[in-house]
């Protein structure tokens, strides 16, 4: 079992779906890519920031789940990060209503001296700087650097983000986003050229439609489970990636095969996610109900043709 | 080993894509149908209309491939059915140029007699009529009637479409169209709503997404390869349509598991099919080669975790 180390935002998040909206409720990258990575019962801990409104049972509910809250820095006279977001019928895009950077627009990451010797380091959706800035604080080199990130940051801090590229072992991205990097429309082409930006390993996430994981001409797909009912995305891409890095912390091993598996596990997790508003669905999920949906993937991707 | 009997049309197609564009050339449904399922050297027959305009050396070449054109009407004062298009950049969408009906017009289906008892039909886009007399020309209740459509039919033509959907064991659909066709935008909600009106079996093809499988609560995600470069998509739902029923008359078993297998060769079929323009990737298509791209398929699906 490796230490994970998780950067991102800690947040309040105001949703409204088709099915309903919710006052501020907890919200944020790293506290979804936490959660999702805690099923797997890990070590982990997560650096952030967050204003004096920060509800101390937010974080009492993470340490609960074995997760380190001592680099999630609180700022008192400070507000959290919010985040406001209205997605349309078909749930596969969205309005941002409104987005108040507060404490995070000075978030100079402190990470504690017990993750700086971390494995596997999760950097979650932030500036590219901040992302790096991690990167350098760390005092042994981590097995593996995972980094996702998003097109705001290819539109206003690009050389930021190429420059800790090189330094990332896996990028996760969508597919719009990885057109947009690479300039390639096929996600094949796409993958080559984000891998000759630093990445060896390049995982494309398609939403509904699953996530594609490629390294060295080798390619694996990861179907997401066709659901009856999607009632809030958000965090979805963010419970894969702690399901990911989560798996490969637990099980210390990143040979491809073995990314195979984590890229199964991040879009199981991802299914619990959507499954109600915001966190609810994560916090509570037992590991029953996640070996059972495994079977599930198993039975919907898992075929017998005997090759002559 | 069943007989493949397959209705549809045979046609010329012009095509414009971002790669180039072409005079009038070899297409139709029931052409890439048939070509795609004749890779499994099977007894299969066409039933179709053609004009006095069409090439006798496209029949050798059906005939060739072991694919009885005997049900092949030829109008020898008239004119094959004429499709042009044009796809968009992305190659997911296209604006049709011309559509000539011309023989299809008055297209009047006559199974012959050795076809009247073949145990699998593949019905291909067509008036849902024309479909409908397709079955009742069956001498033999087939084990398994598989029909595509379309969303014009559901637009012009759904009385006529409900209807036949009642004698049908399986449909393949895409998911506008099975969302059009149910009201429901979960594809697993469509799928409920479209058993319920007769199909056993339902397919939703996702183009570059891949296809899915529903039967009684089963599902089975087949992905498409992603490729490096989509040539031409015409006929590749038809060739995906061709493969599935190809191998389900070849390994005579409409179980779920081996339909699992035949959605998988439908996939695998299509990826060819895009890989040059029209039928000309379908037509020069080695054993080895579709043997070779199944194990792709395999190294991109197949994963091994452990279940406790």
């Amino acid at each position: 079992m490796s230490k994970l180390l998780i950067v991102g935002t800690v947040a309040f998040d105001a949703i409204e779906t088709p099915f309903g909206k919710t006052d501020k409720i907890l919200g944020g990258a790293a506290t979804y890519i936490g959660l999702s990575a805690s099923t797997f019962d890990i070590n982990s801990g997560i650096v952030s920031i967050v204003g004096g409104d920060f509800p101390q049972e937010y974080l009492d509910m993470l340490q609960a789940k074995n997760i380190d809250t001592s680099g999630i820095e609180i700022v008192k006279d400070g507000k959290t990060f919010f985040w406001s977001g209205k997605y349309h019928n078909d749930m596969n895009s969205r309005d941002t209503l409104v987005t108040e950077l507060n404490v995070l627009e000075h978030f100079n990451p402190k990470v504690p001296e017990h993750f700086k010797d971390s494995k596997i380091v999760m950097l979650g959706n932030l500036h590219p700087s901040v992302q790096m800035s991690v990167i350098k604080q760390m005092t042994e080199k981590p097995k593996l650097v995972v980094l996702d990130t998003m097109d705001f940051w290819m539109n206003v801090a690009l050389p930021e983000l190429l420059d800790v590229l090189k330094k990332v072992d896996v990028i996760t991205i969508n597919d719009e986003e990885a057109r947009q990097l690479s300039g390639e429309y096929s996600l094949v082409n796409a993958a080559k050229k984000i891998h000759e930006m630093g990445p060896k390993y390049v995982v494309i996430k398609k939403g509904e439609h699953g996530a594609l994981l490629f390294s060295e001409g080798k390619m694996f797909y990861a179907p997401a489970l066709p659901l009856a009912e999607v009632f809030d995305p958000t965090g979805a891409g963010d419970t894969f990636a702690g399901g990911f890095s989560g798996y490969l912390a637990k099980t210390d091993n990143i040979s491809f095969d073995n990314m195979k598996n984590a890229v199964i596990y991040g879009s199981n997790l991802a299914s619990f996610c959507v499954e109600k508003f915001g966190t609810e669905r994560m916090q509570n999920l037992s590991k029953e109900e996640i070996e059972n949906r495994l079977e599930q993937f198993k039975h919907l991707t898992q075929f017998d043709i005997e090759l002559k």
